[in-house]
């Protein structure tokens, strides 16, 4: 699943217009773009170095915490396709780097420590990193959605897309 | 729009294995694979049949009511590849026919009649495709992360995709 992420946001968001690339749900909430840059903020500063920490089991194996804002300010000056792109080639090497792990049972069971949940192994951090992935798809989908909220008149009632929302983050 | 749906699901879907083409959010809700059914039904029965009525504008301008499970029935022996094939034609096909049809303002604003919703215009129709076909995006992404709710251990709490569900349709 990991490896298919970057086809998809491309083929739903390479070449689409600003109202589609930077439309949002309100304030506080991630455009497409935003989505691209925080799953390249991914890539570089979570799943790797966790799994890295994991895998070490050096004395203190606690994560740093995951920054959500970190792509608002390094993507400032950016296009989406450059996002897009750069987002391709960072997964295929992580992809990459995973499998040549060659991950055995006994390391999928290995822990670090979240700084806020605690003891977690490194096969929920994989599992975890899918998800991520497709919640994200589920948001950039719903997010472009609600950009048609007044074209499609009437309809609005018999699509819940346009008026459903994510429980917010305790 | 509509001409990237079945990129994206093609690359969401083509060979996954049957624990994601048939896990659903429980009973009575779709899997990827009904979804991609369901898709084909409105690229039969829905969309274009629906704009033929409003163009038209003969006496009656009802449309019939969109069956939501015409492609349980349909699809019973089916592959998802071979679906997923059958909805790039279909749609494909479909995208030429509406370009071919040069539509101009004034036949945008051409109404025909829902039948529970009343009157709708053309343009609502259209924008109305592109939203179904954004929110169906969003579930099989949602869908597809809720199999792995038991893999992800306690980061289930920081994944409001695994613990969301749309609004019930009234």
């Amino acid at each position: 699943m990991l490896q298919r992420t970057p086809a998809i946001l491309h083929s739903l968001l390479d070449g689409v217009g600003e109202g589609w690339a930077r439309g949002t749900e309100g304030p506080d909430t991630f455009s497409p773009f935003d989505v691209v840059g925080h799953l390249i903020d991914g890539e570089e500063t979570d799943w790797i170095p966790r799994a890295r920490i994991i895998l070490a089991q050096g004395p203190s194996r606690r994560f740093e915490p995951y920054d959500r804002f970190r792509h608002r300010s390094r993507n400032a000056q950016r296009t989406l396709a450059s996002l897009l792109a750069e987002f391709g080639k960072l997964r295929s090497a992580n992809v990459d780097l995973v499998r040549s792990w060659k991950l055995t049972d006994q390391q999928l069971a290995l822990e670090g420590e979240h700084p806020s949940l605690g003891a977690v192994t490194l096969r929920q951090l994989l599992a975890t990193w899918v998800v991520h992935d497709l919640g994200h798809l589920a948001q950039v989908a719903r997010v472009m959605a609600k950009q048609y909220r007044e074209e499609v008149g009437p309809w609005v009632q018999y699509l819940p897309v346009l008026t459903d929302h994510e429980t917010p983050r305790s």
